[in-house]
C-alpha cells in the first residue's frame, strides 16, 4: 500500500495535472513510492474548503496507511476584493487566517503525523486580469490586486509560523524573477508551465526538508535494476 | 468518495505522468470525478505482473467504492526476443495470452463490474532501439522487433475478444500515421508527447463506449458555476 500525498486547494490545484502541471510532476517524481491525490476545487476559498474538509478527507480504514502529507493552497479566491465582481468569493483576511488554522487543526486531529505544507497565493498581474476576466467585467477594475494577494500571502506565512508548518512563499518566490508576469502567469492568476515548475520544485524541496523524499521512501515492488536477469522470479518469491 | 481508474502496466504506464503523459492527461480529464491511480512498473512483463496483482490491488474495504476501470497495458517486454540481450524479460506468446487471461480473471473475480481495458504494445522502431539500447548492446541486433510486437498485439486483441473486454490496438493505430516512428516514439519503444496523446484519446474513447465519461459521472462537490453568488453557502448546506 503506497502512502498518499493530498493536494488540497483551488483551481491552481485542480488544474495541476494539465500539461507541465505541478501535480502531474509530483506524481511522476514520486512514481513507485507515493500516490499523489488531487483534491482541487476551482473557485473555492477557505470558508467553503473548511465546510467540506470532513467529507473530502475520510478517516483511513483500520489497517490503512495515513497520508504522508497534504498541500494546502488557498488564498487566491479569498483575496478577491469585496467590492469587485468576484466579491462572493472574498473571505476577510482575519477569517482567512482563522480558516487556515481550522484546516490545519482538522488535519492534525485526523492524522497527527501528517506534514501540512501551506502554499501562499501567487502574485497577481492586474492588467492581465482585465484582459482575461472570469466573467464579463465592464467596471475596468480588476477583481484581484497584487497588493491584496500579498496581504493574504503574508497571513498564510504567519499561520504557518504559528502552527509550526512548512510554507512555500509563492508570492515572493515568483516576484524574484523580473519577468514574473509573463513567465509564470497565463492570465494574471493561473500558472504557466514555468510557473507550475516553480511550485513543483518548491514543494519537493519543502517535503524533503520534512523527510519526505524519493530517497527515503520504500519503493513499491522490485525495480527492474534489482531483478536478477539470471533468475528474475527470485525477486518476486515473497509475493 | 471518488471512484478509481487504475493504470496497470509497464514503463509506458509508469512514465505516463511525465510532461504530456497519457496518465496525467486522464487525471486532468477526469478531474473532480475520478482518481486515476498509477500502477506502472518499468520493465515488467505479464509473468511478473501476475505474481504481484494480489498485492497491488487489495480488496476495497466494506463501504468503499470499487474501481470503475483498469487499463492493462503489457506486452512490450513480453515481446523482447528470447535470444537477444533483454531475453530475461521475454514471455512466450502462448504464456502471454494465458497470463492476460489470468489477469482479467483476477480483476473480474475481485470486482465483477470493473471495466478491463486492454492496450496492445506499441509498434517498435528497430533502428531507434539500436540507437537507444537499455543497456550496452554490442550485438548490432535490436532486442525487440516490430514483427514480434505485432504478434503480441494480435494476441492481446484475441484475448480481449475471448473475454469480451474492450481493447486499444495501439500497434495498428500508431502505424496509420506514415511518420509513426518519429511522431510517436522517443527511443523506438517509449512514447513522445504525440504518442501519449494517442493513448489518452483512445482510452477516453473506449471508456466512453463503456459508459465511463465525465458527462456520466457525479462531480465531487459543487462546481463554481453552480454556486449562487448571492448565497454561496447554500451550495454547501448539506455537507
Amino acid at each position: 500500500m503506497r502512502p498518499k500525498i493530498y493536494l488540497y486547494g483551488d483551481s491552481i490545484t485542480e488544474e495541476s495535472f494539465g500539461d507541465g502541471g505541478w501535480g502531474a510532476s509530483l506524481s511522476h517524481h514520486f512514481s513507485r513510492t507515493v500516490d499523489v491525490v488531487l483534491r482541487g476545487y476551482s473557485g473555492y476559498n477557505t470558508r467553503w474548503a473548511l465546510k467540506v474538509a470532513e467529507r473530502i478527507f475520510p478517516p483511513v480504514e483500520s489497517g490503512g496507511v495515513p497520508p504522508l502529507a497534504v498541500t494546502v493552497f488557498f488564498g487566491a479566491n479569498d483575496a478577491c476584493l469585496p467590492d469587485r465582481y468576484s466579491a462572493f468569493q472574498n473571505v476577510p483576511l482575519h477569517e482567512y487566517k482563522q480558516n487556515l488554522h481550522s484546516i490545519i487543526s482538522f488535519f492534525k486531529k485526523r492524522w497527527p503525523e501528517i506534514v501540512i505544507l501551506l502554499i501562499t497565493p501567487p502574485p497577481i498581474d492586474e492588467d492581465a486580469r482585465l484582459r482575461h476576466p472570469y466573467i464579463e467585467n465592464p467596471s475596468g477594475l480588476p477583481e484581484r490586486t497584487n497588493e491584496a494577494a500579498g496581504a493574504y500571502a503574508q497571513a498564510c506565512i504567519s499561520v504557518a509560523k504559528e502552527c509550526g508548518c512548512p510554507v512555500v512563499d509563492l508570492w515572493i518566490k515568483m516576484q524574484e524573477c523580473p519577468d514574473w508576469k509573463q513567465a509564470y502567469l497565463s492570465d494574471g492568476l493561473h500558472l504557466t508551465q514555468a510557473g507550475n515548475r516553480i511550485v513543483f520544485e518548491e514543494v519537493v524541496k519543502k517535503l524533503k526538508e520534512q523527510g519526505i523524499s524519493v530517497e527515503n521512501l520504500p519503493v513499491d515492488l522490485p525495480l527492474i535494476a534489482n531483478i536478477d536477469p539470471q533468475d528474475p522470479l527470485k525477486a518476486f518469491q515473497d509475493y
